[in-house]
């Protein structure tokens, strides 16, 4: 890894914690349902509806919590209190408002690489939501790009690295989703770095050993130095 | 306008039809509510909804479906069907999922400055919507550049600029909103050109008489080539 001259991090869980406050959402809404539905089926239904409307919605807050108002719905056959629905649209609106918390070692390895490298965040979700973490994050400094992408697949990365002016052996992605933010970059025949974290989306989620002289594993983003020096 | 280098296009109302669906959708989700109120009551009451919600949910076809969800249980003192939000939900997804409608002029106008000028599709709303309704259009293939913004101020043309690496003296936006597509732009010492549409958001509205060298008047965007060349 010689030639880095572009470190793209995600930001949502691997900057900043996302994933468990959506856990914590999807538990309260089962909550709503429990007279309904088990838990568990809640859950099931609720992903089914967000995968239906993946192509449609995209990533995000909004989205999911439209998918939440679809689930509702479905599950309780149109009968539910529509009170339930101004529920679950205020479970949203509490994503929306949390903090920002930066994950542990995160501004030490931004401080230690800005100058060496131009730094970018890629990150998907929704437009307005994301800008709004970068901001309370106090992190934009650090970057010299930053870009808010409708997906990451291979066609996305391509497409930020013509922006970047980058080429694939001068890139590197950093991420906790081996789907979103390692694969595609590979098979772009760029450089990955995955840094996993302890709750992964269902969607995000891959079964695959990964075998490429390109791609490296830290156990924390603090050691992903050691590949990079 | 002699030193213009780059040329950027506001895409709603200016590149293609948008807000008259809007209308369409506004018209129908009254209907549902006429029991509970007169339709014009319920359009200052859902427009009351986007106002609040602007600053959390940003602009966009979600932001909009969301607020008729919420404006749904307020209206009706959260006595209504649960069916009335589902109705609500899926005059947002057939706005998603319309045709998109090129004006009349803009390929030809298009066509006529790539090569010439860099251009610039320069939008707000929601990032997967306005990406889809690109490359529905086809016009693509005309822009060096696409740009989707949480928002039109001032600030947000500056980072536009910096990001283009262009100074405002050699930037020209064009676009149907006089708030959003032409004062901030002025602000900064870019020029603008106003081609109005028929039908204008509320929100975009505002009754200012501008007086400013670098501000012109187009009636249709295919006069917009008088004052460029």
């Amino acid at each position: 890894m010689k030639d880095i001259k572009v470190i793209a991090f995600d930001a949502d869980d691997t900057l900043w914690v996302n994933e468990p406050y959506f856990r914590e959402a999807e538990e309260k809404f089962s909550n709503l349902l429990e007279d309904f539905l088990p838990h568990h089926s809640v859950q099931k239904e609720l992903f089914k509806t967000e995968m239906d409307n993946l192509a449609l919605y995209g990533y995000g807050v909004k989205s999911f919590m439209l998918s939440m108002v679809e689930t509702i719905g479905r599950i309780t056959d149109e009968k539910a209190d529509i009170k339930l629905v101004n529920k679950a649209v205020n479970l949203g609106r509490e994503l929306l408002n949390k903090p920002v918390e930066i994950l542990d070692g995160v501004e030490k390895v931004l401080a230690a690489l800005n100058g060496g490298y131009r730094l970018v965040m890629a990150t998907k979700g929704d437009l307005l939501d994301q800008e709004r973490k970068l901001i309370k994050s106090g992190l934009e400094k650090h970057f010299h790009h930053i870009e808010i992408m409708s997906d990451k697949k291979v066609s996305d990365y391509a497409k930020l690295l013509k922006h970047l002016d980058c080429k694939p052996e001068h890139f590197l992605m950093i991420g906790n989703s081996v789907k979103s933010d390692i694969i595609p970059v590979l098979e772009l025949g760029g450089f990955a770095i995955h840094v996993p974290y302890h709750t992964t989306w269902a969607y995000e989620k891959v079964d695959i050993k990964i075998d490429d002289p390109r791609f490296f594993e830290a156990e924390s983003i603090e050691r992903i130095i050691d590949f990079i020096s």
